[in-house]
């Protein structure tokens, strides 16, 4: 395999101009996109002049999804493609990196193949996938899961966001809702580069990182009640207070996810990140405690472990406390492995371009996940900064990112060549 | 001592009457008067004029407490009087006795002392004080401190509310900035009649109770700080969660309160009623969560004892988890006992009335701290169903109201005799 020549200064120009739409005045590089904005339909614009561009054919499916094709002179053009992307979207206050980054390094992998003279023998897709972070019009994963199969794209036009607009009004407003047909079913292969939004390749000094399973994701809703009361007149012994039964919850969530981590199943996490008390007043003895949980791991037993663990705690709760409960497991993404075949090619392509990589998991879900339901898919990370994500914080180096546009470029093209 | 004919149905229409101000139309028998409103101003007319119509000479002080004084025939106009009253002010969804109980039953008990043929030596005044919730105005008893001497007039006038209104201004608007002069200092004693708020005289089957002290309060306001994370990417042992922190001080609050009940403490009680997490979402490790703490005892030594094992519940955190921490003692307000003189003619009186009674402390503040601060002074407590306030569903029976006012208009007459 050859190394890939690929150009980092055509890559940073393209995310610095993506970085552009929704740009925030913050310190640090910020930017709000959200599904189906005007911010949104920028992106979507440019995204589409560049693949045009590079000669690429560009199609857009009814949930607005973009993919752009390019079919080279080697290549049967009938033959399943080999994709590549990511998202164009971000969260309220997000970086520049998380989605861009996979976006635009396939559109750079394109370029880069189409300079050297390697024959390829499947056609390569472009793709970005609408609404990946879900803020807007939730789920998250939205675009890829309908792509995918998952889900009906009508299901997806139909959901709303907080005023009420749908996903389809959206879409049209900003002349995003296609005609096209894009079917993951009928890839080959998929391979996405995403920032790593964690400090593995820091700690281990390296730019790239070839994903073998992205973690399940289980949400449960918790509803903890108790009886509120007056704080000063309400003797300790006369107390069913919803915030102490909750907190005892809180404890037992994080000692069951780190028995699970000493007993080695090392990517298991459980964390109470959200919590609302009712009434919420310093002097009233908390009635009500809602609660939203998160669990992890790369394996769906562990997880189903974590929630029984979660749920007896409450069962004790309700015993030792007099407390009522509800506990609702809104959803449950199953963990997916990443395909062998692309894993390897990915590492073969690292060692090729004399970039280091190293074998990690995901914690964070990815569109990969439905990708991967449906056809051979794979997951490159790029070293992150102090794995800060979500945030104008966010930062991976150029350097980084070129190296890992690297690694995307050889492993497809090895994924290309029959 | 002679057992006082108090009318129920007087009292009872008066409250009936203040209970249409502000009402409000839900379940059980609610009420929003919050000092300064127009609803704040009916009752204060309504009070004026039932002052009026009963023949006492009204005066309103500068921050809007009114005193309606009697002066009976045996009395040496100029000695120092007896008072009684509580408060007009609700709040939001508030009860209907909660405060107008305490008014009216002082107005009841003079039109009583009135119609008896009783030498009283003694002045009689019924007060009703401004913003006892400080709901609007904050803080609570706002208007008893000015009276008593403890807060400067104007101080408490600049006092805001949430749109930036003065109350000054509120009560300029409704007419009740007065130019009258209202002094707890120059009452020769005080003795106020209010709703329990627990269930104490309901265990025991009896309508009225004896304070013997009132708990003091301390609130502090707490801040655990660890990082915001991505819950997903961020495995157990590179966390530092502040939630989970929180949740060990919330319990550390808990068992602390126990330990001090279960070593004859009884009074004392912490909470924990107040949590603000940030970022607050499911998938976001916690990295931020603020804490409103309550202490509260009859015995200021015990309520300092749980401060000190709430902040070295949190030095240990930090040492354990690496969080950081802030304690605020935001306001301590100590404990005080009820005069006993006061005490034994509220005893005798119930045992002359016939109406049995208890001694009891009280778990929620009430004017009468500050009015105990500068001279002789007392409280009745009615019988509350179940305990509730400071909700529509607070009820205390009409029966109860009439025989905690028997008691009161008979302790009046007994302070009011030299």
């Amino acid at each position: 395999m050859e190394p890939m020549d690929v150009t980092g200064e055509r890559l940073r120009e393209d995310i610095e101009a993506n970085a552009a739409f929704g740009a925030l005045d913050v310190e640090g590089h910020g930017r709000t996109v959200l599904a189906g904005s005007e911010a949104n339909r920028q992106a979507r614009d440019y995204l589409v002049n560049r693949l045009e561009d590079a000669g690429l054919t560009v199609r857009v499916d009814p949930v607005g999804n973009i993919a752009g094709k390019w079919v080279p002179a080697t290549a049967d053009a009938t033959a399943e493609p080999v994709a590549t992307g990511s998202h164009l979207d971000s969260v309220p206050a997000g970086g520049i990196f998380d989605g861009p980054l996979g976006v635009f390094s396939g559109l750079e992998a394109v370029r880069s193949l189409q300079e050297q003279d390697i024959s390829l023998s499947r056609p390569i897709e472009v793709v970005s996938f609408t609404e990946e972070e879900g803020t807007r019009f939730g789920p998250g994963l939205l675009g890829s899961s309908v792509a995918a199969g998952a889900r009906p794209a009508h299901e997806a036009l139909h959901r709303t966001d907080d005023e009420g607009i749908t996903l389809e009004t959206a879409l049209t407003e900003i002349g995003y809702q296609g005609g096209g047909e894009i079917e993951v079913a009928e890839w080959d292969a998929w391979l996405e580069l995403h920032v790593e939004q964690s400090e593995r390749l820091e700690a281990a000094d390296l730019p790239v990182g070839v994903v073998t399973d992205i973690t399940g994701i289980t949400h449960c809703n918790v509803t903890v009640i108790g009886e509120a009361n007056h704080a000063g007149a309400t003797p300790m012994g006369q107390r069913t207070d919803a915030l102490a039964a909750a907190s005892e919850f809180v404890l037992d969530v994080e000692s069951g996810a780190n028995d699970l981590v000493r007993s080695g199943s090392e990517t298991a996490v459980g964390t109470v990140g959200l919590v609302e008390v009712s009434p919420n007043a310093t002097n009233v003895v908390p009635g009500k405690v809602e609660i939203g949980l998160d669990i992890r791991a790369v394996d769906h037993g562990v997880m189903n472990a974590l929630v029984s663990t979660a749920e007896k705690s409450l069962q004790r709760l309700e015993t030792e406390r007099g407390i009522e409960t509800t506990f609702d497991r809104e959803f449950d993404l199953e963990p997916v492995s990443m395909c062998t075949r692309v894993q390897t090619a990915a590492t073969q392509a690292g060692d090729a371009a004399g970039v280091g990589t190293m074998s990690l998991h995901s914690g964070a879900a990815h569109d990969s996940m439905y990708v991967a339901n449906v056809t051979d898919a794979g997951m490159l990370f790029a070293r992150s900064k102090e794995g800060i994500s979500h945030s104008p914080r966010e930062w991976t180096d150029w350097a980084d990112c070129e190296a890992a546009t690297a690694v995307l470029a050889g492993a497809i093209a090895e994924l290309a060549t029959d």
